[in-house]
């Protein structure tokens, strides 16, 4: 049987005459794209320019929502209302969708950003705002959550597929959970050294835990970003690795999720 | 044959803790609803609630879509590129759709509001920049505009389905424009003779001009306000005397557009 | 030796075309006006009026600033850091103090809003950040704060003037802490108690406390609301309780401040 | 006598997480910044950032307002009343004077941008506004505005000193005014003819219009841009050569202003 992942990353996130990482290089390395929808980055020409791209190339689109928050990229935690968080995710998602219909292609996911993506893995409240959303919009959309964390069991209870990503530069504990950034060695850098990690990951669902051990993770999806030339560096050392050692590189929505029967 | 006539309003339109209008009152009144997509007006739980409490008496829901100017209400013109504002519009028209399924409806029109609906009335490039945006949403979607304004032909011109609509209390001259504002009479507030000239406008498809002539005017939706006591007495006047009248308010999505077949 | 208390509010709370509150009526009843510095509410348009009319009546100003979260009120906690904090912080005094120049007055004091004053009440990281935005635009300005928290201490200690201040319509633990809203009895309605509570408060320094004990607290000046018909029926009734028993209403700004010599 | 102009760019056009030009590039070569306030580009913290960078070097610091529009980084005209652009500059200069004593230094001009430039430099009524904020702030500051545009006799008129800017990288017209963006050779790109024609702009008071003719335009300053690599290179070669000349750079705000005595 091949060994198969998706990747996934953050893309539309200038705004207006700002511009943020390089989408083009990036859309032609991804199978996933997580689209800003305007509240935490992406105003509509924006995202919709980067739609258009990503159809092109075939790469599958995911709902990136946010805390309203735009002069904090969506990074700082806020206590939002259970259903005013609902409005807001339904709004983003509503708002994306619309804008795939113009762009030919269609939202196949939600993967929240930043603080919310963070707050959810653990706050139930939040999560079941986030999961009610999506099921109200459209329950055959998938959530992409970290993987192991709590949010995916919740979301699957309520009757939601979903999707667990691992981060290609981060560093793990032993338990599974992402090394705070605060720590140093937090932040991986070598494109070699990451390339290899998510090259194990995806062939024999183990990652080197930051005191050696080996951890199981199951990960259907790895996240690597385009903000920088040596993030864009890195991403295309990780999907070389990948294609090279004949691990299929698809969207998750063609099959190989965690839930898949 | 009975007459028949849609009754639209502007509702949907606070934000945060603002609130505006009194949409209990005119959801009682109304046979459409133009609902603020968030750039002039709505945050996204004020519009669900609007939309949810639309949906229970089976008023019909419009986009009302604008320029990007909160501050200004959407009453300012503004130099946006086509392209940009072609991206703004699908923005919202996908938000409010999303929105829609939430509470159980779906949109039926397109209604620009305040300098946009001025300026597409008759500025073709921003009309046709509007019209692409609907079209690249869905083609079934109804644009709403000024009776007799060119901006309707264009869009038929262009394969959308057009309504044309009045304003309850507002002059019009002998050609069939509004007066404007600045002049005095531009803006009436007699609710019995609002009600009296809406009735024959409905029955006679006749309007009295302001210098007394009788005009003859095309329109399927009459447009009341809500903003305002005054403008809610109004509103149901015109209501009572359409009704009393053997005219049936209905929206227009069930028949009676000035294209229909 | 008169009594003298001051009586502050809220205003300039509307934002373009929503308003909030009768700041015309409040203005008659108040000695000082927290008003909306743009981050919360108030757009400069209305900022700028409502300061001219506290110039007219000689009401003393107070900078009102906020996290930056207009669709929330600024009434939701958000994790801001520090130095981002300060400089929102700064821009907002700057705002003020430019509105008001144009307006033939100046800026007193400085009263966080919402969500931010709650958090500096105990938050001595967040207290810090509003501290030194203050002492770097004007070391002159007065932080007004809830009597009894850290925050007036902390303020105090680094230079800093404070004012403390009581709410009118909220119920006291015996602990001298505010009751929380989610309790029954947190806020009060009569105007007539909360007018005998408060000319208890300025004459003797003693307001009841929830259980009927009596608790020392020492405030500065009394916050009154105007956002409703009836929250300004309670200024006004305490502002004649007040003024019938030969209590001076004045702004701190001349004398009585807690910290005053 | 020793010929002398002013150097001025654009900086502090960041926003939250997004960052635009090499503001510490351009504060190397530059007499004056012009400062973004929040309305096109700028949140507190970036302004701040800048302003003590300008501060550490002794850059002059102007007042960059705007129209109310960040998504179109106010490049797009709007229509906005009178009384409300009046309100919005106030507001502005008010919030970049406070940054200013926070960073040490103090606002000496203000120079509207983008459509906001381009609208007063022709349209009277939109200039009055401009000016009554700045008279109403502090009518010892200074407007920047474009070199033989109406915008300057007006200001003075009205009481306000008044600078005159040339563009390095623009073409003019024999008549004096900027070739329009639309048209071939609008904008220059080769530094060492860029910086030749600044030269002649700062000794002799003449520029080489398209058709070939001496256009003598008097400028006390001269606008270079920093928001590309290329766009860096061209204002160096123009300092470098002003320099190597013998020109004095130097904030006009030393001397040397259009209507100084």
């Amino acid at each position: 049987m091949t060994a198969r992942i998706d990747l996934n990353s953050d893309l539309g996130e200038g705004y207006g005459a700002w511009k943020m990482g390089d989408d083009s290089a990036m859309l032609n390395i991804v199978s996933s794209a997580n689209v800003a929808c305007g509240f935490h980055a992406g105003d509509p020409a924006t995202i919709l320019e980067t739609l258009r791209a990503a159809a092109e190339r075939g790469v599958a689109i995911g709902a990136h929502v946010s805390y309203p928050d735009r002069v904090g990229f969506g990074r700082r935690r806020m206590d939002v209302a259970p259903a005013e968080l609902t409005a807001d995710v339904i709004y983003q998602i509503g708002a994306l969708q619309g804008m795939c219909r113009a762009a030919g292609t269609r939202v196949s996911y939600v993967k929240p950003h930043g603080a919310l993506y963070n707050t959810i893995a653990h706050d139930a409240g939040q999560g079941a705002a986030v999961i009610a959303a999506i099921r109200a919009v459209d329950p055959a959309l998938v959530l992409m959550g970290l993987a192991g964390a709590p949010i995916l069991a919740q979301a699957r209870a309520a009757g939601l597929d979903t999707v667990a990503e691992a981060f290609a530069d981060r560093a793990y504990t032993a338990g599974g959970e992402l090394v705070s950034r605060r720590e140093p060695g937090a932040v991986l850098h070598d494109p070699g050294l990451i390339a290899q990690r998510m090259l194990r990951l995806a062939t024999e669902g183990v990652i080197e835990a930051q005191d050696g051990s080996a951890l199981r993770l199951r990960a259907d999806s790895i996240c690597v970003h385009g903000d920088s030339p040596g993030a864009v560096a890195i991403a295309a050392a990780v999907r070389d690795a990948l294609r090279d050692n004949g691990v299929l590189i698809a969207p998750f929505t063609e099959g190989g999720r965690e839930n898949a029967s």
